[in-house]
């Protein structure tokens, strides 16, 4: 069977000949993005050849719409014996000969990991902090003759008199005889607690956390490596769980560092772009959607780890610490487990996390939208399937409403409302638009439906904001020419592949401003050479490849209007006005880069002055990292959700008002706006 | 690949040309005893070819000694083409042709389950039965808009409301803010609640357990079926892990009737005969143990829920219920699911119960012999690798000390100890013996390795108290003949096929009664024509290719002396006599069919009146399901467990002249045996 390499991981397989290069990527566990289901539609999983032969093909014709960007289109099979060096190919569409190829992937997630990353959290941690992974060192006596103590019983005695339970509230009255021992030891930290007792003369740190009056034992260690090394690190992950992107940190629960960040498309979405579709992909394949997510967390899960191993994520002791000579796969292995991940803290949308543990999400989307569970205990990663030590305690924010997730419980504890005495409005924009209106005496959320356009889905030449996405254009005025900003583009060199979240926003509002779109996203007669017309249609290029129609621009502003008008929809269900708002939080992955003047443009957001505005990125992933290293962090969260009054738009009598009156550029209200 | 079908199982499997026939009955899961690991040394995996052709061969040669009852070692290969139908061979040591095969395996655990289930346990029954295992009715609530609850908080409210918690001695202070639900529903059961709760406008039966303060919810049923057939069973297993054989029972929880029983071999027996060679494997393969005593429990359960459904076990109403016309197998399906055993009760020795659990057993068999634990809270089934209900409770039966184990506690709940104004002496007899001495005031509790020659191993024709099985002997004073007893052969014909240990005893009192052999144990110089002299060796044939050994005698003289030797000791430590004990209670796997005056013959039991003993035959399972049927007798279990007072053999001055004592028939000192 030929030898398939793929770069930049450098990861080879071997692939039956005729199979498609996506399989091969599959089975390298290299990351190719396929929204479409690997239909050869979507075009976000082209490549380029750097050797050996293939048989590539596009059968869509030109007129099947798509990702033009690529530039391959047009080339479509290849001669016998041709060599394919130096093509781009769609991997989907690909199959190999028997012969070794070299393929070169894109850079999927560098770029997004810092980007991610970026929100500032540290503003928002309080002074003290510990975890609800706590941990313990413990001088557990050696084992005497016929004094009835088994090891578990010498362990559970050394953690009673180190550990103070009674001030965990813990009451032993509650005991039944049987279950005398109020430490709970999992099978599998029993099973080698024998040798780990006497490797160390009894010398051991045990990680726990509190379920219920119990102290639940996650693991026992030995503490510092015998021959000089430094132990493994204790390590937790947070990780937001996006319809669209999954992000996540690796971080060291003894110093709180974010050791790394890495970003990827939820494995779901060739199930449906949204919550809905995923719903009803769900009454029959509820266990494959469970099985993609983890699937995408998994290995997001691995590739931090050896990122955060290399030193890339952030912590310089752990270059330092190298020892001579030593194989860095080695060190990553020494370093930095996946057993040594002893606690998780994950946010998501109601539906996501009914997703990501197998439950029956039906009753999200039918009246009287009531999901199978708002907020969850500590579960253990192995009950869930998240590849990290199985019994460590997972931390699930939880949820106020079927379109009201953990993800703004979580994106809340990043914003005044956490309590600050101001009055908040906190929009999360992502496929679903989330807001929240309070104050110290009361919060409303809401939810939206604003489509995947934010994220660069459903817009013909949408990409995530990752490297060579282009994210900022500026159009000359008088000639309509555009200059084009792309992430990574400067320094890194990256060339235009696709439009993101914030790209867009800042295109409407160009061609908007120029003229040459009107109120209604429509181009205008205006004369162009960038105007491309054909027929009745009509797009806008920004460059050899990439380009803006109608479509786009009207997935756009369905997008923003459902946004806004959600905002003015719960302001006017407590009798308040833009006026009234004392500050104004974005998250979202656009975040960072969205520019103010534009959205305001184009009508995403009301004319505030711009010091009420405050970009925070991605919150949702923020705060599960909050409550992942403080539980006062933790308690704090539950206290908000516990606050919010869940506002159903679909049963607002101003709703649908709002939102015909927010599809104009930037609304027919123009006075919001001035 | 040639089809083989195993009879009396009738399954069917592929298997490769070449590959030996225990291969094939390892796929077909059908049970083939193979203690000597597939090397063809015991003789045990003896099967008859019914049609088609093998290569079968033994290459141990005459002397290499083993299992001469199935008269087939003379026959060494066969030549091409043969037909080898009504050929009896060693499946280990048979490979297949191209070409089907038929052939009959020797039923294998009919009786012993009949027997193991004649404990009688009805009589240590409390009036009041409530199980760990607790079921309630509830009626939740249906799902109202915007009311703020989910599935689970409608279903946690309708519990709290129905179970008063309170008189669990559950106190809410002990709760989180983010616990606020002392009900936890595992997430597969979550998973499924919105449907469950929505099938039967909210009337389910919740099955839970109490787990520290906490109500963990197991399974969730909706009750009664719709279309007029009777619900699910709800069942529990009881299981007796022995050293050398695995019992158990299934349960039903709600009449506490057996519906059914099984035995068989601990698969564990190819990797060593007692606990220190398991050990000692141990130390290498732990993952392997485990893996195979789950297999042999995984395989009973499977065996005993089909029995069961079809009535063989116990239950008219199943017979009664089946539907008209329905097919077996699927009324098996419909009644009796590995799922409804939602409860589990396990009882074996201290290395068993580290090894099911995949614990290091290292220590147990080294100084100051401190196991990993003795007492363990209830753990899921899923976590243990049961393949019942993942989220039973498993309750196992708590040791005292590294050879005084759960089996004996378990065993204890069967007897005066647990509570009755008696002085009891007793003996459990297996691979270990272990003896219990007690009365209200104290529990003294010892044990001694007696090998497997009471379970049919280490006896040259030995077996288990199964069909075909030698259980008694009677020799002529004046020929010498033996007259034999067979399990199962009256009505049902069963032809010899070895002796069991009840068998053994039988043997050795007639041959010493009968002066055919001395007080050592050594075959006399009296003429007989059943005893086959050879050189320095000689043997007492029973009948055609069964027959008794020195080697044998000596096994089974060892073995009786360590268990009265250790009587002995552990009533000098406490100054007693065998006239202080009111009741001596034997168990073991032949204890139904111990002939009394056989065992004092041997010197295997003291001579006191036949009214002061009790037979109550596998009282580690017996105990095992009254622990599973009853929380009252769980918690006497416990205390009982508490109360004992272990006493280290190898740490008594004289156990070893009591030893050394006992190495004769009866014994040196005669008194005690008239």
């Amino acid at each position: 069977m030929p030898e398939i390499t793929f770069l930049p991981d450098n990861i080879t397989v071997s692939l039956a000949e005729g199979a498609p290069l996506l399989e091969g990527a599959r089975l390298a566990g290299v990351f190719a993005e396929t929204p479409c289901g690997g239909k050869g539609t979507c075009g976000k999983c082209a490549a380029r050849v750097l050797s050996g032969s293939v048989d590539f093909r596009d059968d869509r014709g030109a007129a099947a719409g798509g990702n033009a960007s690529a530039g391959f289109f047009n080339e479509t099979g290849n001669k016998a014996g041709e060599n394919s060096a130096g093509r781009t190919v769609l991997i989907c569409r690909t199959n190999v000969k028997n012969e070794p190829v070299v393929v070169e992937l894109p850079k999927a997630s560098g770029e997004a990991g810092k980007f991610d990353a970026g929100a500032d959290v540290s503003r928002c941690l309080p002074e003290s902090r510990e975890s609800f992974l706590k941990s313990v060192r413990l001088t557990v006596a050696p084992p005497a003759f016929l004094d009835g103590l088994s090891d578990a019983d010498r362990f559970a005695r050394a953690f009673r008199e180190t550990v103070n339970l009674a001030d965990e509230k813990y009451t032993d009255a509650t005991r039944m005889p049987t279950e005398r021992a109020e430490v709970r030891l999992p099978v599998g930290v029993l099973a080698e607690l024998p040798e780990k007792l006497r490797a160390k003369n009894g010398e051991v740190t045990a990680y726990y956390y509190l379920d219920g009056g119990l102290a639940r034992v996650v693991d026992i260690d030995g503490g510092t490596d015998a021959d000089g090394g430094v132990a493994a690190k204790n390590l937790g992950v947070a990780v937001d769980i996006g319809t669209t992107t999954v992000a996540l940190w690796v971080a060291d629960m003894d110093s709180g560092a974010v050791l790394a960040s890495e970003t990827a498309y939820n494995a779901q979405i060739e199930c449906g772009l949204d919550v809905i579709s995923r719903i009803n992909y769900a009454g029959k394949y509820r266990r494959e959607l469970k099985d993609r997510v983890l699937g995408t967390i998994n290995g997001l899960i691995g590739k931090a780890l050896t990122s955060a191993a290399h030193g890339s994520g952030a912590d310089a002791a752990l270059l330092h610490s190298q020892k001579d000579g030593e194989n860095p796969q080695v060190k990553a292995e020494r370093f930095l487990k996946r057993g040594a991940i002893r606690c998780a803290s994950l946010a998501g949308n109601t539906t996501m996390i009914h997703l990501l543990l197998g439950l029956v999400p039906e009753y999200i989307r039918l009246a009287p939208y009531t999901p199978a569970v708002f907020e969850l205990p500590l579960c253990s990663a192995g009950e869930i399937g998240l590849n990290i030590n199985e019994n460590a305690p997972v931390y699930i924010a939880p949820a106020v409403g079927s379109y009201v997730g953990g993800d703004i419980t979580s994106g809340a504890l990043c914003t005044g409302l956490a309590g600050g005495g101001e009055t908040v409005l906190f929009i999360d924009i992502g496929t679903n638009g989330e807001i929240l209106l309070g104050n110290d005496e009361f919060i409303f959320g809401c939810a939206c439906s604003a489509g995947p356009a934010f994220e660069g889905g459903g817009i013909k030449c949408g990409m995530r904001a990752s490297a060579g996405a282009i994210e900022r254009v500026v159009i000359d005025p008088m000639t309509g020419a555009p200059e084009i900003f792309v992430i990574g583009g400067s320094g890194n060199g990256a060339k235009p592949a696709g439009i993101c979240g914030s790209g867009i926003i800042s295109i409407a509002a160009e061609l908007f401003r120029t003229g040459l779109i009107d109120s209604a996203g429509k181009f205008t007669d205006r004369d162009c050479a960038y105007i491309v017309r054909s027929g009745k249609t009509a797009e806008y290029r920004l460059c050899e490849g990439i380009s803006v129609g109608e479509p786009d621009l009207d997935n756009f502003i369905r997008a923003k209007g459902a946004v806004f008008s959600a905002c003015r929809t719960i302001m006017d269900s407590v009798g308040m006005s833009f006026a009234d708002i004392d500050r104004v939080v974005i998250a979202g992955g656009f975040g960072r880069f969205l520019n103010l003047e534009d959205a305001r443009t184009v009508g995403l957001l009301p004319r505030l002055p711009d010091g009420k505005y405050e970009f925070l990125g991605n919150t949702s992933l923020a705060g599960a990292y909050l409550a992942l290293v403080s539980e006062e962090r933790r308690a704090k969260e539950n206290e908000i959700a516990r606050r919010i009054t869940y506002v159903d738009l679909s049963g607002e009598a101003g709703y649908m008002d709002n939102y015909t009156a927010a599809l104009f550029l930037p609304h027919t209200d123009i006075e919001l706006f001035q």
